[in-house]
């Protein structure tokens, strides 16, 4: 498809490239002496020089050929003194909006880190605000070198029938952005029993992109790799971040669908999935590695593609098979790798030196030709956006929250009173860096008439209200696995971000609740009627419009929060986050109420029987 | 982008995919017990299942999965018995003309090899008929199955001011042929010194390809891999097919540039260029096999891509390796590859029953789910179709040819009368399967005023004559290499396709040159005052009407002919055409004059001084 993520189209410039090659007129820019990372061969090609111009590679001189020829009296010359240049890394599958920032402080946080480029699914901010919102976005990523390519949410709602949102996308809604120059595909359809079910929604959403010669991203989040995901294929969806086990992957490989290795700041799948991909003993073209969601915190400590590249080593992926699925193995998949995915003359000089290929330190980084960012740090600004008020008034809770709002009353589904001192209930246990509930029964301690939590059993109570529409709608159930005493609310509540609150007590909760309500949504940790940690995301509810460090400082005081409270997993507001996201196995609570996502029917909280 | 090249779109057939892959509805064919060849992975997957409907793949059911729930009352099954089956092959650069046949009967001799769809640049016959031609085969195209995917001719006249054509293509036309439902790229850029001068209408044909996201396919033979070959790539042409040595292929593919490995009828590169991408050494993603110019003895007798991946196996590349380059690295080459060139759920049913990967014996082919050859043989006819006029009655010499036609006065570049016995000549030099011309000063002797032909020392006469207009424009040169005594003419003369006459003597020449004005073109051998054998090609000068079979049978006597009267190169024929490309080097012959095809300007006959 043609590329709209360059200074220049090539047809406006391949005259002036064809020049500089020659060297009849000089290079805007010329790397000296770099040991060029070839993803085209798979080679590292030592003593390698790279003319620059109209943003795009003119030259590529190996030794003993030099780019000597294309250097005037106004070219800028940096001398690589022997370290990698690699292609800029791209990223297959994010959601920027996890990381808390606009996609302006975004950029700054990961370019640094040698990202270059994003293909991204704006559909939590979507959730809150529809395509508006995303054509918003779309403008705030112009102000930044950062491409950012978006992927149009194919899933607002995420599960349409089970939850409100703030915006429902339809077919009519993707056909309509397919001829956005922002927009390259469909974001991932997270519906995959909408696709083998034939609904027509998601048949059309999947069509409206394939006509429009995009590409489908995918999302099939069940350990089936027969007749299931044989389906899914052949609707034209063409990728899958969803892999737990190598299995997965080679299936989807053989199957001939891109399968992306997800590393994000909670859900980590290398570990699991590099074993399927390394040794060399199946060809990984069709593979990427991709973060899908990171933490604010994961980026200012960790860095972004070049953690998981430096991860992917360690766990025995070749380090030029690693970055080949960071550029050339992305750029193929999105069609846009006539234009970008590797230095080689005519694409865009998005280029990243790297002291090793080991630690993967990344000391500069270029994209169309221009030095945007050195020695970690970005050499462009962010943050001055000004949001419009749809996007920063968007707490519209019609409750009027008190400790009494969190009272579930010890009943059964014909609303008679339950007897003895407990009910059994099905609750959802989450695991540490694991995207999936179980569905557990417990009981549920009876006290006034009321079910309670029981924190020396790990009990919590979960609520969720509808925060778009003041429609009062709200829900609660039961959760294991967090061992926290206190109350956690967030409006980061994949994918209707919805306000969700988790708690052993009503006044924590309820205190929790009012104070993300009055701060424009965010994140917040109250113990025995303090706040521990704050997070304010005014923008969507999801986002910050300050720097990304700052809002890593919050989230830092948050995690440490719940630390102190008693929860010890990994970036557990992420996995808190995923308790309402009703596409994702296996049982979920959302401003309806309790969703078996493994059958998509509404379950009862009290096993009755 | 979008594919025309199937029996019906993605997007109108996935729900009918969907419901087969899970059983719900039958499929239209299933074949059983097949050793699947994974282009995707590069895998042999044992005992595996696929299913097929609408002419795509909606299930691949590898073993302990099988597609038994997808066998309806009507579904024909076919058991591969352990058979491996591979994607259809494709031939990234190909002219059919050279084939001496139509596409339809083209079809009717590749298909059964396994050829499922050809990038055809139909430059021959545009030569002579323009791209009103052009549209016309097309049309011929669709009365069979295999897919011809045109590559709009980029090079007509192959050299500008060299010499007359039938037609010509400027930019405006190439852009006019975007919009085609049958072009899919721009064919050969052989114009590679417009390119590297930036000449407007060789850089507008580039960005008309570019602008309608099509492929600027190319075409560099000289054996330079910095300046020129980095500027050639960065206008955006992104192939070559005239790589003769291992350090071309590497460099190419390393500047990002398609690769292909030529092995034709005459032009044998694979020898040569196969230890460069075997062994596993370095990523072969950006190669193809091709195979450019066919003669219709080699389909006949060797086969198409078979016979090529034959070769390459025996030159030491693995095979799965091999088939990866005439299916998935062609396929994503011409950005067809969410359509075509792997057998996966959505994708074309184009499908290659196999004994081994050794010899590549084809037993059946698949196009669109349909089985179109069995055993060698195809199952549709060919050769029906009826030409329009303008391409039939393409003899438009307005020369009286007669014996005293073909004498050469011996005088200088004043016309003044050489003296001596003999006078020193540029002539031109030529050698078995290769495409260059050397350029030799040779002694050419004069008698009765005429400087003649020596057949002890290999120096004969060549005439080329301008056949399209009625012109009256003819040119002469003299020829080492071909050791003959008679003559031979042909109307395959590259790439303008006038009459070019090569021999020893007058009586010979005229004899067979007016032969060819007569019977509408084709291939004439002459010796003494006898015709040893005649091609008729009628359809433009280049194509005969008849089947593969008897065209080939007609091609071997005049090769027999060649032999008899003292040529032992494979392929004469076919070297002999180039004489008269001026886009090859060194020395060439156009009816304007000798060519040197180095420095781009005209050469005196006579070397004086």
């Amino acid at each position: 498809m043609l590329n709209k993520f360059c200074k220049q189209p090539l047809w406006e410039c391949n005259r002036t490239l064809i020049k500089v090659a020659q060297g009849q007129e000089p290079a805007d820019l010329v790397i000296r002496h770099a040991k060029l990372v070839s993803v085209t061969t798979h080679e590292i090609l030592e003593d390698t020089d790279i003319a620059v111009a109209a943003g795009r590679v003119a030259y590529v001189g190996i030794a003993p050929y030099t780019a000597d020829h294309c250097i005037g009296e106004n070219t800028k010359v940096i001398d690589a003194e022997g370290q990698y240049v690699a292609p800029g890394f791209m990223d297959g599958h994010i959601h920027v909006e996890s990381s808390m920032v606009g996609v302006d402080e975004y950029a700054r946080a990961v370019v640094p880190h040698g990202t270059t480029g994003i293909y991204w699914d704006p559909h939590e901010l979507c959730n809150v605000t529809g395509l508006e919102g995303v054509a918003e976005v779309a403008k705030v990523a112009k102000s930044v070198p950062l491409k950012a390519m978006i992927t149009t949410p194919s899933c607002v709602p995420a599960v349409p029938g089970f939850e409100d949102t703030g915006a429902s996308v339809d077919a009519a809604g993707v056909e309509g952005t397919m001829g956005w120059d922002s927009v390259v595909a469909l974001g991932e359809m997270m519906n995959y029993p909408g696709i083998l079910s034939c609904a027509d929604n998601a048949i059309e959403e999947v069509n409206a992109t394939l006509k429009a010669g995009a590409t489908p991203t995918g999302h099939y989040s069940v350990c089936e790799t027969d007749r299931g995901l044989n389906a899914y294929i052949a609707s034209g969806v063409s990728s899958c971040h969803e892999s737990i086990r190598s299995e997965d992957i080679i299936a989807k490989l053989r199957l001939g669908m891109y399968a992306q290795i997800r590393e994000g700041s909670a859900w980590q799948n290398l570990h699991d999935l590099a074993p399927a991909v390394a040794g060399g003993r199946i060809d990984t073209r069709l593979c990427n590695l991709v973060s899908d969601d990171n933490h604010p915190n994961t980026l200012v400590s960790d860095g972004h593609l070049d953690r998981i590249l430096r991860m992917a080593v360690r766990e025995g992926i070749d380090p030029v098979t690693a970055i080949q699925m960071v550029t050339i193995n992305a750029a193929t998949y999105f069609q846009m790798g006539t234009d970008m995915g590797s230095i080689t003359p005519g694409k865009c000089a998005d280029i990243v030196f790297l002291e090793d290929l080991k630690d993967f330190h990344v000391t500069r980084t270029i994209i169309d030709g221009e030095v945007v960012a050195e020695d970690g740090k970005a050499l462009f600004e962010a943050g001055s956006y000004q949001y419009p008020e749809f996007m920063t008034d968007t707490m519209h809770v019609a409750v009027d929250i008190t400790d009494a709002t969190f009272r579930i009353p010890a009943v059964n589904s014909k609303g008679e009173a339950l007897a003895g001192d407990s009910a059994t209930v099905r609750a959802m246990v989450v695991a540490p860096g694991s995207t999936i509930t179980e569905c557990a029964l417990a009981q549920a301690p009876i006290k006034d008439g009321q079910l309670v939590a029981d924190s020396e059993n790990d009990l919590l109570k979960a609520f969720v209200f509808e925060r778009h529409n003041n429609t009062g709608s709200f829900a609660h159930g039961f959760v294991k696995g967090f061992g926290i005493h206190g109350a956690l609310a967030q409006t980061v509540a994949h994918d209707a971000h919805n306000l969700l609150v988790v708690g052993d007590n009503d006044a924590d909760m309820a205190l929790a609740a009012r104070t993300l309500v009055e701060c424009g949504g965010g994140e917040c940790a109250v113990e025995d009627g303090k706040i521990l940690g704050q997070v304010a995301l005014p923008v969507c509810g999801l986002m910050s419009p300050r720097h990304v460090e700052d809002v890593a400082a919050d989230v830092e005081r948050v995690e440490e929060a719940w630390k102190s409270m008693g929860c010890t997993m990994p970036s557990p507001f992420m996995t808190m986050a995923l308790l309402s996201l009703a596409c994702i196995p296996s049982l979920r609570l959302t401003n309806r109420g309790l969703v078996n996502t493994d059958t998509f029917q509404f379950e009862d909280l009290v096993v009755e029987g």
